[in-house]
């Protein structure tokens, strides 16, 4: 699969939120097709907690030749979050004064940050409209940031499975998250291969669980025989946990769950609402009926608070998983926001009874 | 509050269902009140994961002077569960072979172990008959196989938040607190007082947010101001892993999720549903309609397959926390099951439907 992303340096400095200053930073960044002469042809893509910038691997059902978003057509950018551990400037990134990684040093990164890097990005690739921005999760929380800081910017958002502030909930579950990786004493340990190994392996189980839902693990690992011991649940968790390990870097992962927690729209804007309103953007939101960790009354709350939004709830065992997995449906509501006028027209004082899933065509829906 | 539990020594082998025997077993109970000349006042409370015999402390509620099971009126026995730290013979006790406890090398109990030890008790006691048998989540796990196993022994039994079967979705929650315990290196260290200290905690917090709701986080843990980290969330969650480790063992936490994941009644009975069909006794059953662990689809299986049980499902933000909470509203129930003659007669071939909590007085209700 996987290219490696395109890096630009940026050679100044670049200020926090929390206050402190990174001396550089860099970004990394994947683009698919070609900027069109007008413009007017810019996808832009944020990614997840654990994602990278490569739209068209993880979500390849939404981005690539023949997709709803084809390079043939579209302009496509995805840039890794600050604070990751794939090509963007992050705790794995040497640091200057040390000349040792971050690690556990690395300063607290908000949204608002990414957005920032987003936006040096966006200037730098010379692009002036972005004719859709779409992420889910953690990818939406960046939208949601960007089309507050820069309302002109944007034609059509569409958020996924987000938050217009990240609740104490998800805080709590981010807390267990990060209790799991200190509880793990070889973190801190130089020249360990396999330091905080297993304390990240219990942080992706824990988030799993956030990610899922009772039906999804009923289906898929209930134990056929008598057993009284050693569950097919237990390994699936403890096999999920060594995944992430393999792929992912637990500072990073340290740095974008307090990233994730950060996320609150109305910081120093006078509330949550008072920041929606200063969306311009055409928004389609949608959120999935059994999404544990950001359930559906947040979207429901970014679609009431925002412009004449499209909010559609889609019906999925897959829980906050969903909005990586029902592709079909996601291609087929998309769409239909995009391009059949009469949606945009559509106009209801509560977007969640006005824009209903059951009323859009599912060629995905017999799958369940 | 608390007298120290009555301790049995039961001085011959203890057969357990994995194959192991232990040489000897302590059953550490209360009891409160007098068992009637006719032995007919009978309660017997199973505690819950991380409870004890002192019902009349940690259910107050529900038992004690005054109360719905008063021991004026009735003979209440409660003993802590074996695995448990609380009096009976667990993983804190003394090994004879090595004469250090067991720790780690406690051997897997399963609840029909613990019920098996109940049983034990029960005969030491002299009681032929049990009035109303009660427990809530791994206590209605008890009682559920106990009635199983004597079907003639119980005129009513009252299942709260409970299951048939630990699902996959439970079992992945424990596997995660136990993958916390065992990330933590120190947990093995001999003479450290603190050893385990970090995963305990970290096990406490993965299992509060399967005992809560977003709501419960959402109205008692949200911040005021505009902060970037340090959210009360996050100090919730330690503060709840800090307060279990001052009063619970590692291994006894480690040797009763196991047992949880082993509960299956139909392990060895053909099954969930032939095994429910054993049950001669009156059967109430609770449901907590925001119960994310125990889902109420689980209680609506169990009263589905019991002959003549009663179904009700509380509306409660508390979550699966909600049977230890709602004591106005499950004490009002209870009454209504053992007292009221009509409620007995009411039969319908879907419980779910028949035995509403909406037709139920709920002199707590008002509270939310």
């Amino acid at each position: 699969m996987a290219e490696s992303p395109k890096i630009w340096k940026v050679t100044r400095p670049f200020h926090l939120e929390c206050g402190t200053t990174l001396p550089e930073i860099e970004i990394a960044y994947h683009t698919y097709g070609e900027l069109s002469s007008a413009g007017d042809n810019v996808v832009w893509v944020c990614h997840a907690l654990t994602g990278n910038a490569e739209a068209a691997d993880w979500w390849d059902g939404l981005v690539g030749s023949g997709k709803l978003f084809d390079p043939a057509q579209y302009f496509i950018v995805c840039a890794n979050m600050l604070g990751s551990c794939y090509g963007s400037t992050g705790p794995g990134t040497i640091n200057a004064a040390t000349q040792k990684p971050y690690g556990n040093n690395f300063p607290l990164v908000s949204i608002r940050d990414m957005v920032a890097a987003h936006e040096l990005l966006r200037q730098q690739l010379g692009i002036d409209k972005i004719h859709v921005a779409l992420g889910g999760s953690m990818g939406g929380q960046q939208v949601l940031e960007w089309a507050i800081l820069q309302p002109q910017r944007f034609d059509n958002l569409v958020l996924l499975a987000t938050n217009a502030q990240h609740s104490p909930w998800g805080i709590a579950f981010n807390e267990s998250q990060r209790m799991a990786i200190y509880a793990d004493s070889t973190l801190l340990e130089e020249g360990n291969s396999e330091a905080g190994k297993k304390g990240l392996e219990t942080a992706r189980s824990i988030a799993m669980l956030s990610y899922r839902s009772y039906d999804t693990y009923q289906l898929s690992q209930t134990d056929a025989d008598d057993k009284l011991d050693d569950f097919r649940a237990s390994s699936y968790q403890r096999y999920q946990g060594l995944k992430l390990w393999k792929r992912f870097n637990v500072f990073s992962y340290l740095t974008l769950s307090r990233a994730m927690d950060s996320h609150n729209i109305g910081r120093g804007r006078g509330g949550v609402d008072n920041a929606l309103r200063a969306i311009r953007a055409n928004t389609l939101v949608i959120g999935i009926e059994s999404d544990l960790l950001f359930p559906i009354r947040e979207q429901e709350r970014i679609a009431k608070g925002i412009e004449n939004a499209k909010y559609t709830v889609l019906e999925s065992i897959y829980g906050h998983d969903g909005f990586l997995v029902e592709f079909q449906r996601i291609d087929s509501i998309i769409r239909r926001f995009l391009f059949s006028p009469e949606a945009k027209v559509d106009a209801s004082p509560r977007p969640s009874q006005a824009w209903n899933v059951s009323n859009v065509a599912l060629p995905g829906s017999e799958k369940f």
